[in-house]
C-alpha cells in the first residue's frame, strides 16, 4: 500500500449571511412559522418525503412548501398535487440557498397566498391559542446536494438531511459539515436495504462522529414504514418553536 | 391545481476559470495524458467504478487517480488497493474543483510518483510509439455533487457523469448543466433496476434533451455488466486523444 498522500487544497471564502440568517430566524419567530430546511443529495426522497408528510399532516397544520431547484419545475408540481401553497424557487445555477434567497422565496410565498385568497386556519385549531394569518409550518426544499447548502445558514428554523440507503452509509465521513448543521437525519428507502451494503449501526457511529445530538429515524416515504416518528418530531418541533 | 408561480432567483457569479483550465488541457495534450473529470451525486458509485476499470485496465495503460473529497481518505484508501498512484486531494470545503486546484493535484501526483520511484512503461508497450514519462490516464474524481463541479471547468481531457438508478431518471431535467458538459454518462446500479421505478428509455430521452451527443452505457461496477463497453469508449478515448 504504501504512504498515502493527501494534500490540502487552498480555500476559497464564502461570504457570510449569518445576520441575515438569524434576522430571518427571529422575523419567523415572532409570526410563530417554523421554517424546516430539508437538505439531501439529488434523488435521495426530499419530494416523496414531503408529498407524503403533507398528506398526513396538513389537517394539523397549516403547511407550505419552498420548492428550490436549479432548473424544472418537476418538484413543484408534485407538491402542488398535495393541494398546499407551493413556490418553485428557482437558483439560476446556483448549488444552494442563502438567507436572503430564502427571503425572496418567503416574500414570494406570502404574495402567492394573499393573491390565491389562502386562509391559515392556525387560529379555528388554536395549537396554542394564537390567532394568526401566517404558515405555521414552511418546508424549505434545498437544492440536492449534500455540500453547498450545509455551508449557508438559510436563517431556517431547524434543518434536516435526508440521506437515501443506496448512498452508503459512509456519507457523513465524506460530507461531513452536512451532518454536523443537522438536527435530524431520515435514513430514506430502507425497503431496500436487503439489497445493498448499508449497516444502519455503521451510520449511526458515522453520524454520532460528527454530530452526537442528531437524532436518526429510519423511513421509507414510498411505503410510510417510520414516518410516525417523523411527524412525532416535527409536531413537537413545530409546537415548541411557536410556544 | 391552479398556478404554479415560478421565481428566477438572483444569481451570483462565479469566477471564469476558462483559460487556466485551456493552458491546463493544452499541456496535457503535449504530455500525452488524458484527464478524465469523473462526476457524480454522493454514493453514485464513482470510486467502485474506477476500482474495477483499474483492476481491468491496468496492464493496458499507466493509470493514476486524483481523489478529491472535502474530508476524508476513504476513496483514496479504497483506490490504493488497486496499486495505481493516487493521491487524496482535501478541498477544503470546497464544493468542486476548478483548474487551478487541479493543476496543483497533478503537481503533486507527479511528484508523489518521483518520489516513489514509480515508473510509467509507455514506452515500453509504444501505443502510439512515443516514449513518455507520463502517466496515459489520470482519473479525476471529482466531489460528489451533481450541480457545482459542472459549472467549473477542470482542464480535464473529457468529462463522465455517473448517475445510479436509485437517484431516479429525472435528474437531468433537474440537473441540466451536469448533463451538458458530459461527453459519457455510466448509468451504474443497473442490477437494482427492478427495485426502482427507473426507466432507461425516459433517461435517454431526458440525456439527449440536454445533450443530444451524450454517450450513454448502462452498468453495474459491483458485478461488472455492461462494463466493457465502457472501457472500449475508455481506451478509445485516450488513444484518439494521444494520436
Amino acid at each position: 500500500m504504501g504512504e498515502l498522500r493527501i494534500i490540502e487544497l487552498k480555500q476559497s471564502v464564502f461570504e457570510a449571511n449569518d445576520r441575515a440568517a438569524d434576522e430571518l430566524r427571529e422575523e419567523l419567530r415572532h409570526q410563530g412559522t417554523f421554517l424546516l430546511n430539508v437538505m439531501s443529495s439529488p434523488g435521495a426522497g426530499k419530494t416523496t418525503t414531503l408529498s407524503r408528510t403533507i398528506q398526513a399532516l396538513s389537517d394539523k397544520l397549516d403547511i407550505a412548501v419552498l420548492e428550490a431547484d436549479i432548473d424544472s419545475d418537476v418538484d413543484a408540481r408534485t407538491i402542488q398535487q398535495t393541494g398546499v401553497p407551493c413556490v418553485q424557487l428557482h437558483t439560476g445555477g446556483m448549488c444552494h440557498l442563502d438567507a436572503g434567497m430564502t427571503r425572496q422565496g418567503l416574500d414570494a410565498l406570502r404574495e402567492f397566498i394573499r393573491e390565491q385568497s389562502i386562509t391559515p386556519h392556525a387560529d379555528e385549531r388554536a395549537i396554542d391559542g394564537d390567532a394568526s394569518d401566517e404558515m405555521e409550518l414552511i418546508f424549505l426544499e434545498n437544492v440536492g446536494n449534500l455540500v453547498c447548502p450545509a455551508e449557508f445558514d438559510t436563517g431556517a428554523s431547524a434543518n434536516i438531511a435526508i440521506l437515501s440507503v443506496p448512498e452508503g452509509d459512509d456519507k457523513p465521513l465524506k460530507y461531513p459539515l452536512m451532518f454536523e448543521v443537522c438536527d435530524l437525519v431520515l435514513v430514506n428507502k430502507i425497503d431496500v436495504l436487503p439489497y445493498f451494503d448499508f449497516s444502519l449501526e455503521r451510520l449511526e457511529q458515522n453520524v454520532k462522529l460528527r454530530n452526537p445530538e442528531a437524532r436518526i429515524i429510519p423511513i421509507c416515504a414510498t411505503t410510510g414504514q417510520g414516518m410516525d416518528a417523523w411527524y412525532d418530531w416535527l409536531i413537537d418541533r413545530v409546537h415548541a418553536w411557536r410556544a
